[in-house]
């Protein structure tokens, strides 16, 4: 039976927005394109070894530490700094996939409460609804700076459903990444997983309750209405 | 100053194994090159996530998994688990970095024990150990199959202790990750960066007692003698 969630939180990398320009970013610099996809998944990798050890870093130092690291090889010293910056400028000027705008709309007038909840600042993920036009959907923007700790921890959701006032029972996460999912569904939210490209979800994380190809689909598969 | 361990913990996959092989793998496959690192750095990424939310899982399961998703954009469905299997395959048949041999050599015969500690299994770590002529070097070879959790959480540094009866201020983790090096400085034993490239440190994990250029690079800065 598909879920009826009152209150929708969104990741928000990837999810919503479209990271492909950042490969851009990467060969100005000098470094190849491909290094994107693993900047993002190490970022992600540091920030959850440090949720491990107890830590709850800022997204953009992470971010700048992988990048400062991964881009030795590619740009001399004297550069380095420089080309950190311009790279990580770039994360913050990433519009939304070209499903996300009707979707949201979708399920915002079916009279859903969206919310996101974001590892980076809520202040990227303010600028990107702000630039697609729909940042009026949202009833708030999370983050786990707030949060005692990261996502895929559990304090990460239940911080979210103490915010929205809701039971776990009563809320989804909409993500593209398994492990969020995984997160989720491990403090009893329900989970929708965005697989814009046809993959395969990874039998290490718990499977997802609805599979979307976009988030009109999930509308449609949530009876919201849709494009 | 320097530390006098009497017991060196060793990472085992890219700080004792040079993973540069595992590119052609991809060619193999019709995938790029460059999804190697990606797709290592996203096998650590879900593990840690997993750590994160309270499991402990097989290192292989969790690369399978991450293969499987990550090929499904460059190898047909009738052929993606001949493409996982391949891939896989040659994690098992690497083979140790040039300095790794008389490194290892020279420490050990400072009277230093050695041991390793891997996220992955013994298994690997001992193929590999044995192809390169040093397995008779190490005392044990340990994985967190056996501990509570993967490393960087405090309990797989402290089981590696408990095994090896000593306090964490007679060992020293020796490896090439960040992550590895910060989790272990939480646990309370010191640490050494094999830093091969010449790298940059990221500020958001903490900063090893040693940093070496290699193995004999070490075993001198120990006053182990060495190559």
């Amino acid at each position: 039976m598909t879920p009826s969630p009152s209150v929708l939180l969104f990741d928000v990398n990837e999810t919503l927005s479209d990271m492909a320009p950042m490969a851009g970013r990467f060969a100005d610099v000098g470094a190849p394109t491909s290094l994107a996809a693993t900047w993002f998944a190490s970022l992600l990798r540091d920030g959850f070894a440090l949720t491990v050890t107890g830590e709850n870093p800022a997204f953009a130092q992470v971010a700048r530490g992988v990048l400062g690291s991964q881009l030795t090889e590619h740009v001399g010293r004297g550069e380095l700094d420089d080309a950190v910056e311009h790279v990580l400028s770039g994360f913050g000027q990433l519009d939304v996939h070209p499903d996300v705008v009707d979707g949201v709309r979708a399920l915002g007038a079916a009279g859903v409460r969206l919310v996101t909840l974001s590892n980076g600042s809520a202040d990227v993920a303010r600028g990107l609804l702000d630039r697609a036009g729909v940042l009026d959907c949202f009833e708030r923007l999370l983050s786990v700076e707030q949060a005692p700790r990261w996502k895929p921890a559990p304090e990460a959701y239940a911080y979210a459903l103490e915010v929205c006032g809701v039971p776990a029972s009563e809320a989804m996460l909409v993500a593209v990444h398994p492990w969020d999912l995984h997160g989720a569904r491990a403090a009893g939210v329900a989970t929708a997983w965005i697989d814009r490209a046809g993959g395969r979800y990874p039998d290490h994380m718990a499977a997802p309750d609805v599979t979307a190809t976009g988030l009109g689909d999930l509308a449609r598969q949530l009876g919201a209405g849709g494009a």
